[in-house]
């Protein structure tokens, strides 16, 4: 089940940025859950094109639909499907590509692993199906918000027990092209307010406005851009993730290596921690508010693929947008070595728009993993 | 099934690090095919403690032991299961970790999980696990490397046709601590003699000198350092992974960070990539030998999340060894600060260690892949 | 994932009986594939309610649309999303079903499992979910003819080697209530046009003559009746199933026991060779035509989980329909003992509809296991 | 992974009848379960040859060695590798089936599927698999009792509220071939005493003697019997079963259906209820005691897929055994007609050995949904 994703809680995306709409299926989502169309509307109203001017200026509403699973205003603990109609074809720009492979696109593999491919805007390998992830991603959520406010269930320390709020998380962008922001700009948990205040989603607002400039260069010649992106995890309990395979940070790997153009994960300190010794990169533990907590947190709040209840964070690399309008040396279908122009409406950076994927991709992760710990060990005792 | 790794080459693995053994069982592989007690304990060998006066000086043969699934030399088609009993238990060692949470392992986080562990020797979080991981890695090796020789059946291009020999993996060290190969001396693709030239594993003789030198400085310290692993795939047919979660890259990224001490996955240029431009970074296609081809292979032979027959690389980044032999501030399991002064035989530097467990995943992923290109594509034409 | 089915061709259901839709997502299909919505429609109509005057006279159109994974009249590879819209909604109808619990429907147990539930017409438990399961198996149906006309790749015997014409699949009904279809009538595979020929598709027209009169008998007393669908697949190829738990006939069963109403299932001779002895009872071997040969088929077509080319058949059990226009005593959600009047448009009778249900089902788990034979033993010889 | 059952609670068997030995790997058991290996040692005790005058005369210790997972007495939540070494090989009885494909065995197709086999005693199709199944049986068993012990907590009624000692799986044999104990005389819950009160557990002792008798007439013809075993469970908590696919009755049917030998399932009145109207089929609830309860149970303890808090009960068919000392006509592997005289020391009639087989199954479905009704609904309430 390749366009699967998660053990407990399951979302299953569907689409092509061409075809009838995109969607998802969700199951596992526990019962009772409130929920609205609106709340899931406002994380993809985060995402979609035509938002600002340093986005594609495509248009579509991207209207979401719940066809199942939820009555009255809650879930049934049945499927929830969630369609989003497509609109706004323009596939007379795609008609060049029918016949040559984009350079760094998926069209060469696609073509040589299924022998066959809708051409039409990338089909399936567009980021158009990241729709349904978004979607699913606004109720896992609300889910974590809600099951891990008020007292916590966890005895065991961390700072999680102390969040007032509930589980929260908050991605940005630290790095467009060679722009980045200062480290000590980041040292607070951003509020989503500083993260939206500007369009390219840097909470640091003078490196946000160069950021910005830098995009709409690169746009000015056709070209494209890359970058970072670090995502924050607070209030998460301790105990999430498995020993060995499924390891918090594998399946949060997992979870943004499976998105379009990115090429590196690193939790914590990450590369650069390999540039530490032992005795300089351990956590030591310490007792703070009668809680067992780290003194650093280099570890980035997962030890042993487990939760330790302190902040999780990583960082996400981002390749800059393989369609820049410049010709382009390719090779056709046919094997004869030819030149592609690249034509349409895309987005000279890929980065800004990424954020809430990379929100919905780590809340899915969590809830999955909150799922099997309530089903092991989270209530069980003999 | 936290403790399997795989869907259609499914790997299961078990065991404590001071329990009666460790093993591993493999459901789906192939009948027929060729394999041998000894060249699984080949693999086993290049892992186990004791191999250099550079790693743990613990002694355990780490015999194998193939409990079902072979019949006169062969495979079955039913499960392989096989078994490392284990030895020179020293579990005294451990008394005072009964109560103590070692900083930066993961005894906190078992805890917590669990409400109870195997506080000997770290149980199942040791990396003692990953025996099983290279044992059924040498299958898939094995396999990989018979299923790909002989005329290709892929007739989409690609490096991969053009191999003699069947698939080929090659893990090998680039950096330890601030001590890095030159870029120019890792361009050809090492042999497996030049990588085991040096009990480090970096296949530049001199970098490879001075690596040792840093991990014995460290040693005599009492403490730990970390590095770097770069893995190469040669010879992989092009079509392999899927779209949109189970993407190579994904997959790979999953296996890497479920390893032990791994912080940080990249493919490709990976993060340093993110300073290019679109028009720097494209790998244009053009035709080599009659086969389309990249120009340059800044994806990393894999392109939407499918190989396109180029040379796979990639990076893994490992922290330094948590276990150091200092007096170190900790948390008892009432919630006491304590110290706690590391003991025992262990590792002042796990990356040497590593680099077969890195070969072992990679196999795993690819032939799991593989298998499903079988099912999925692969011969099936209308 | 309790909404999904099959391993290598999953498919996942959703939607409730009186919410906007009901639909299927299908992950795994292989490429090429060619099929057109009037091929799935056909099988919809087979099932939808209003085809007779057996049946319920709910009108609903059940017009399939394919939201994605079909281009240009061929399957992609990617997930195939299919959407049938609800309509002749009269939620009004189960006003009194809110609080009380209809006799041997879900209503107690989702209420139970749940904590809530979607009262109209029984929500995810109404049998209208299985539109996902025909729309599906029509893809499925139409793959097996595809895939195993021709030349068989099978060279080990049975059966299937010698079909012209690619597998195919029958389901038709040998009794309702009382009134069973003669043994000896049933001895030739019928053709479709023989079970299409009368409402209650029981291809012994005499017998057909007396099931409609003993159902349309039922209906007018309020009443509803059961019966037994048999199911016969000739042209399987040797070798689908797998040794242990996914046998063959251990996912027949589930398939089975998996549909509404449904209350056992019994392949080959069943319950009643439980009364033969071995020597009676054992299929014995012959070559007929070249090929190796059962002289009996008392195994149904399986033998150790297993696929041996013969015809596979098996037997499915249905309870009559739970809903009856009759006052039945029953308990209401706060625990009082009550009565509750059936009302509504229901069928006297349900096993008609689930002859092309039983057949989708069978359809989907030969798909699924001829793909996991692709994938580990079809194509591949060292 | 054909080889693994269950989803939360995950058991993947291994081994062949003439190989080192047979295991299983547990994962996904809750942490701190109390576990010995002679409470798992008594469940083996009850399917090992050599254990009356009815079976096998084959001796085979079956010890279990508990290779990891359980430290000082307890589950750690970590995999739980069980293992029993072979022994008592004659592996020369089984030189002929090298080449001839026993009649109705499991040596034809697996021939066809693998393109090779283990012909000693069946390899893998052999019963003997089923050792790992039973292994893991023992602790599903130990879990269901303690974890529904004591006051419920399901508030929604059914009898499993009521039930003092928790949750209790009883097999028994109803039928062996034509005789078969008489109805009244099973409707109490039989007492593990009277079922091992004979050889052939069936718990009538008038109709245990006589089916007795049976068994040796058919051994001294050199020619076997089947028969029909029952399963009921009492204290099962109401809300165990998914909607639509992962019924309760379809993994039990499945669960079945992947024993060897198995034909046929059915619940409740089965086949049988197929006879019945609506009206007098339908299981009208009642208060009693405080409880919503059924006044009669013909659904078996399931509505909707879902447990009602009834109690649980099924019918499962075996074949006679395809062993029997005769002269037997068959085809070799080079499609020769020939004949085959079955040896070796064979069970006549394998029923009374699978009732502990019967049970491990359900006790390994039950555990499994009791897991996930934990993961998605048990204690979660917003």
């Amino acid at each position: 089940m390749p366009n699967s994703f998660g053990k407990n809680f399951t979302i299953t995306t569907w689409g092509e940025s061409h075809g009838a709409g995109v969607g998802v299926v969700i199951d596992g989502c526990p019962p009772l859950l409130p929920i609205t169309a609106e709340e899931i509307q406002a994380e993809l109203d985060r995402r979609r094109p035509g938002q600002s001017d340093i986005v594609t200026p495509r248009k579509e509403e991207d209207r979401v639909e719940i066809l199942s699973g939820v009555f009255e205003g809650r879930t049934t603990g049945t499927p929830i499907s969630l369609l989003v109609r497509n609109a706004d074809h323009r596939s007379s720009a795609y008609s060049e590509m029918k016949d040559k492979f984009r350079p760094s696109h998926a069209d060469f593999t696609y073509h040589s692993k299924f022998g066959h491919r809708d051409h039409q805007g990338g089909g399936r390998s567009s980021a158009r199906e990241t729709v349904g992830r978004v979607a699913a991603g606004a109720i896992a959520k609300k889910f974590l918000a809600l099951a891990t406010q008020g007292p916590a269930n966890a005895t065991t320390g961390g700072a999680a027990a102390a969040a007032a709020g509930g589980l929260e998380i908050r991605a940005y962008i630290t790095r467009i092209h060679d722009i980045a922001a200062p480290a000590d700009a980041l040292v607070n948990f951003p509020s989503l307010a500083e993260v939206e205040a500007t369009a390219v989603r840097c909470p640091h607002g003078e490196t946000a406005a160069r950021m910005i400039e830098r995009i709409k260069a690169a746009r000015s010649e056709g070209d494209s851009v890359g970058g970072v992106i670090q995502c924050r995890v607070r209030g998460v309990p301790a105990g999430l993730g498995e020993p060995v395979f499924d390891r918090l940070e594998a399946d949060l790997g997992k979870a943004m290596l499976s998105l379009p153009a990115t090429k590196g994960f690193e939790i914590g300190s990450g590369f650069a921690e390999t540039l530490l010794k032992g005795s300089e990169h351990n956590d030591l533990f310490e007792v703070r508010h009668g809680r067992t907590r780290t003194v650093t947190n280099r570890s980035g709040g997962v030890q042993g693929g487990i939760s330790n209840g302190e902040e999780i964070f990583f960082n996400v690399a981002f390749k800059p947008t393989a369609t820049i309008l410049q010709l382009q040396k390719t090779v056709d279908v046919h094997g004869q070595e030819t030149e592609l122009m690249g034509k349409g409406r895309h987005d000279p950076c890929v980065v800004p728009r990424a954020v809430p994927i990379v929100e919905a991709m780590t809340a899915l992760v969590l809830v999955d993993h909150w799922m099997r710990q309530h089903a092991q060990c989270g209530t069980f005792k003999f």
